[in-house]
């Protein structure tokens, strides 16, 4: 078989997957694209042959706490088995007698009530109308039908936090609901590391699992104990997803470690947090913080036993960021002594890359989709479109943060069968090798420092408004441009929390980014009711510092304000108390720096309702159904700079772009390395004199770029390229 | 002069204004009209020729507490000018010393800082960054230059609320401004009734007045002493407009007067209340109750003097529902003892028409719009076109709650220019006289009795969501629809409070609203955490009585749970915390009950976001843009509606129709007295025998009529038209 191809002209950093009977053109592949790494994915088996390839690493991927053939030794200790803390629904008493059938809406598949721990002690049964925990001696448990009896009064709401045993793996539940595997497959019970027998067998067994596979050079753990809420109906549906929840983490031993750590008890309430679950965009309680911190300890210390072993096997461990990653959040203080060689993680967007790159580990591979699954590379579609769209979307944050490999999943021999997608992504390896040669040497020119504050900061960097990864979500998408469109600006980026704010403001900083819904983690709710906090933050600009909020920025209402910073924005919320106040300032400020560029309507994403100004001279930048949806100010020598919400959108990245020139007084640096084209970004590295131009868009675009020193030149760059200059 | 012109075929129970040198054509109107009275107006004044007409009453307007009269006396009792507390803007502190300017803001003409009082112990600095009270050994006071030096915490912001005089009454300002009167006219000083000698001089002003004017017949107050909150900016503009405002009404004598009436010393922070200055939008605190209650007692005890006076002088007294009208809120419980004989109010549509038709007094007038003024009376001006507007929207009220008269204001000779004018009102004249004879022997029949329930209950009946009289707003015209809707409807209408609630649900209602934006005091906020009202609002439904949440009922974010009421309600409002949870209950029911009327889109006004079904079974009637704005829920024997708003349209109105027969199970009731056409309600007399068919639009229409049995039949009516059948 000889035909024509794209060769890679360079080699390496390149991870692709293969699979039996897939040897010639394995090796085919290794060739055209530079490969040299080689994985097995889910569902798939590297044959011997492939992993005697000379200098190819060979990757294998390793469940850590279930699995087929930890399934035997789970089912004889069966109270070892993972466990949740879970609500059942809200239940309205009708009478002085009701009864809660708290396991009703669950997947018995995957989820059975722990009656091994006693219920009176581990349980609780709350009032939701009152909020108060109903003393034990009030209901009784009817382990047969699986009720709660509670001595109710009439027309309060009452749930039952029960105790459950996860008994199918969500992960090997999901993948098996999904392909509709055959009942033949076992279910994967998932086991509890914090018990001392299920531990000394994880161990015991990757020990016998690395003796058995000479060949691997690198294991990739996928990933270590506790599973991320993931939790089905009774319909065997997603019921519950949460990819930063800790419901799945809990055991009644857990709860006892704790309590002798911390010296509280922890409560159920404290896990299932009225049925919200300590979601991220809740305000982390301090018992919930404190639990995040024990679990991380627990889990980096007894992951770092089983990467000791692999270490012991002269072999590489490397962690997959996702499944079963609670307590292996890498931005947590602990991450670091697990020793790990590596992180893989899936690039989406600009975002996910980031959240990848930024990891403070020696090597960073990103899995680029698609995904080779039928879904996607199945005759008559064209699955270039997609890896163009993701390529382009990772690039220009690839090019200011890189990643040192990046890889593919899924089934090889499917991707084969498109020759125009194996050219794309054999240029893709060229242009990754090309781009992390110059981008490892140095570091991109940054125009300002901008910080991103919510109630988690730096422990989960990157990462804000994620709920599931990658799914879109009504309450997210018009927050996520702003960390999308920062992924790949030049910016430096930091997340900081309101601690870091109390404790002083670092001085690096020149923009606060302060954007989410009221009363969640991303906007503050409470912590605005904190002096210190604000006189911080006002202080911070009032000196000179830029600030920009998004959506409802430090909104808690109290003390004749809804934005706590109203003063330092220059607009506030209507939320009817002052409706008999006149509102004149209704003014658009036309020409403005910050929307000189944008020719459209702006995308706001979802509105933010009845904001208004509350001086003469904030100004107006958009002002449409009787509301602001942007507006400037200034306060000291700083400013600020509002608007309603930010989509991701290539309009949007320049609308924040300028935003942060304005509010930093850096309009003179707007410039330098830029583009006219809104489509166009440039990365500079000027200790190595070169810049990237990057076309965002599948347009051929001309457009004046500016160079170092403001001076312009006509160039033309074709659709989605990236273009290197010599200075 | 001869001309043919309609003449009225009934006679009386109307009321117009005449004017100097107009007397013949006064007689024409009186005869062409029917009118039984003539009154002065603002800026008119009757000739002695008109009061002499044979059996004409004759109403004489009277300025209580002030008027040019008046002056005289109160420039020699300056310190006894009505009063405000007012408040500075907020003013951030960027060191330990801030000047804040308290009085900048304001109408210099207007308004004038008390320095008669010590302002350190009558006015406060407040911390609105903590909320706390600036000691007042921090601040300093400079009255030449009205500046407060306060020490300060840099970076906190300050206020500073403080005594002030009224120096020029806030009506005489508005018609001076807005008429641009000129100089020669001095400004009217307001008098607080509350100083012992100012409560004497009025007495004998009045007592001496009527003396002079004995062919007056009805003394029409306008109104008593303090006028409702009116405060111009520096500009002369409007700042602060508030019909249930309360803010000029108080000074330290009323202050002392409380402390000693109710045990405890109110601040001015009880009445500036962070600058929302007790907005009826704010739910109320227990000091402003206790104001309200003690003020109108107050009130009521000094205007029976006034009115004692007058009826010692054997006339009539009524009094004007409108201007400094504060104290005589006439559904509070010291309002009869006034022992007035009569209220006349502005009637712009149908709730404010019932505004005054549900006071309990002897006669109740209406005056109708347009006003007689030039702003409408232009040549090339058809005021018909307003006048039936107004007519329509008042005539379906009318029908269910009827006024004793009606009545104009104005210049009359400016109306008489426009003669089809002048035979419209005479149509209007027999038509509500006709109304009027039938509505006054009989109730209307109703469907069911529905219950708006908020903070201000049967205290504020009619009144919810007005801010400054006949204004729209933008927070209230989405359920300004409701009240509007109703008014005209075949309902019984009660409104109830929180404590009504609490104390047990009156058996009579059927159907109870919640309507209003979350955390005011018409969706009720913190009311919602006492368990006794969430029981007994449960026990209503689940016993088998009607829910209807309009925007954001029953909202208090706690125990997990947005809508307090979201059992019964079948959906809940995501604020973020419960993305994770999966939400698949989108599906529409198609052709339901209550929206099988509208065939077009729904106005729902502004829009309450992402509201969501909280489970299976709750009937969603319109989905879109990801949440839902409109549904139906069975709960227990009872049913419940939720819709996100219902600004006021006859699609509105008919779907509310609907909606209230649907969950109060009387979907049978629906098709009788009923027309098909949505554009016609049927108002029926069963004791009378008799039923008016109103046609609430300007086309001519055929449509299905039903009786009282559910047999219909096809009529025809005019537009705008009112039809009597007899049965």
């Amino acid at each position: 078989m000889t035909k024509e191809y794209r060769k890679a002209k360079t080699h390496g950093r390149l991870t692709l997957p293969s699979e039996e009977n897939f040897y010639d053109e394995t090796l085919e592949l290794i060739e055209r694209l530079g490969v040299d790494a080689i994985r097995d994915s889910d569902g798939t088996k590297l044959p011997d042959e492939i992993k005697d390839i000379e200098g190819m690493q060979v990757y294998t991927k390793y469940l850590t706490a279930r699995g087929r053939d930890k399934n035997s030794f789970a089912s004889m200790h069966l109270t070892e088995m993972s466990r949740f803390y879970l609500m059942s629904e809200f239940t309205t008493a009708t009478s002085n007698k009701t009864e809660i059938y708290f396991y009703e809406e669950y997947y018995k598949e995957q989820i059975k009530p722990d009656y091994d721990y006693n219920p009176k002690e581990w349980w609780e049964v709350i009032d939701r109308t009152t909020g108060e925990v109903v003393d034990t001696s009030k209901w009784e448990l009817d382990k047969e039908n699986h009720i709660v009896m509670v001595d109710s009064i009439p027309f309060h709401e009452y749930t039952v936090t029960f105790l459950a045993y996860g008994i199918w793996d969500p992960v090997h539940m999901y993948n098996y609901i999904t392909n509709d595997w055959g009942p033949e497959i076992p279910h994967d019970i998932p086991l509890d590391v914090r018990y001392p027998n299920t531990s000394q067998f994880l161990e015991d067994f990757l020990d016998e699992f690395l003796n058995n596979n000479p060949k691997t050079d690198v294991i990739r753990f996928t990933t270590f104990f506790y599973q991320f809420s993931l939790v089905f109906n009774k319909h065997g549906l997603e019921k519950h997803v949460d990819w930063f929840g800790y419901t799945n983490s809990i055991s009644p031993e857990a709860m006892i470690a704790f309590e002798k750590e911390y010296g509280y008890k922890l409560r159920p309430e404290d896990i299932v947090d009225q049925g919200y679950y300590n979601s991220t965009f809740r305000i982390p309680s301090k018992q919930f913080r404190d639990y995040i911190d024990f679990q991380a300890r627990f889990v980096s210390q007894k992951a770092k036993r089983l990467v000791d072993i692999v270490h012991k096997h002269g072999k590489k461990a490397i962690m997959f960021l996702g499944d079963h990653w609670i307590g292996v959040e890498p931005w947590g203080k602990y991450f670091k002594d697990i020793g790990l060689d590596g992180v893989v993680g899936s690039v989406g967007d600009g975002v996910t890359l980031r959240l990848i790159s930024s990891i403070d580990t020696p090597m960073k591979e990103g899995r680029f989709l698609p995904y080779f699954f039928p879904d996607t590379f199945y005759e008559g579609n064209n699955p270039v479109i997609e890896r163009k769209d993701n390529w382009i979307k990772a690039r220009r944050a690839l090019v200011r943060q890189p990643l040192d490999r990046i890889g593919y999943g899924g089934y090889m021999s499917l991707a084969y069968k498109f020759p125009n997608f194996i050219d794309y992504i054999s240029k893709v390896a060229d242009e990754f090798r090309d781009i992390h040669s110059i981008v490892s040497q140095s570091q991109p020119k940054t125009v300002a420092t901008v910080a991103i504050l919510n109630s988690w900061g730096s422990q989960r960097k990157w990462a804000p408004w994620i709920v599931a990864h990658g799914k879109w979500y009504k309450l997210s998408y018009s927050y996520m441009g702003i960390t999308e469109a920062l992924a790949g600006m030049d910016m430096d980026v930091k997340f900081i929390d309101f601690e870091d704010v109390k404790n002083g403001i670092d001085p690096s900083i020149d923009v606060i980014i302060n954007a989410g819904d009221a009363y969640t983690a991303f906007s503050g709710g409470e912590e605005f009711a904190n002096p210190k906090l604000v006189e911080n933050l006002r202080k911070f600009v009032y000196e000179g510092g830029g600030f920009i909020g998004v959506g409802e920025p430090s909104a808690y209402q109290a003390n004749g304000r809804f934005f706590q910073l109203a003063d330092v924005l220059g607009v506030d919320v209507e939320k009817g108390y002052s409706q008999s106040n006149n509102k004149y300032f209704t003014h658009v400020t036309k020409g403005h720096f910050i929307t000189e560029d944008i020719k459209d309507e702006i995308e706001f994403g979802e509105i933010k309702p009845n904001v208004y100004s509350i001086k003469e001279d904030t100004q107006i930048l958009e002002y449409s159904n009787n509301e602001i949806h942007m507006a400037a100010n200034e306060y000291g020598k700083g400013r600020s700079f509002y608007i309603s919400g930010l989509p991701y959108s290539l309009e949007n990245t320049r609308l924040l772009k300028r935003a942060i020139h304005y509010v930093s007084h850096k309009e003179d640096e707007l410039k330098k390395y830029y583009a006219d084209d809104l489509r166009i970004e440039v990365c500079a590295f000027p200790k190595l004199k070169k810049y990237a131009i990057i076309n965002n868009s599948l347009d051929d675009l001309t457009t004046n770029i500016y160079d170092k020193d403001g001076n312009k030149k006509e160039i033309s760059i074709n659709g989605a390229d990236l273009i290197w200059i010599k200075e």
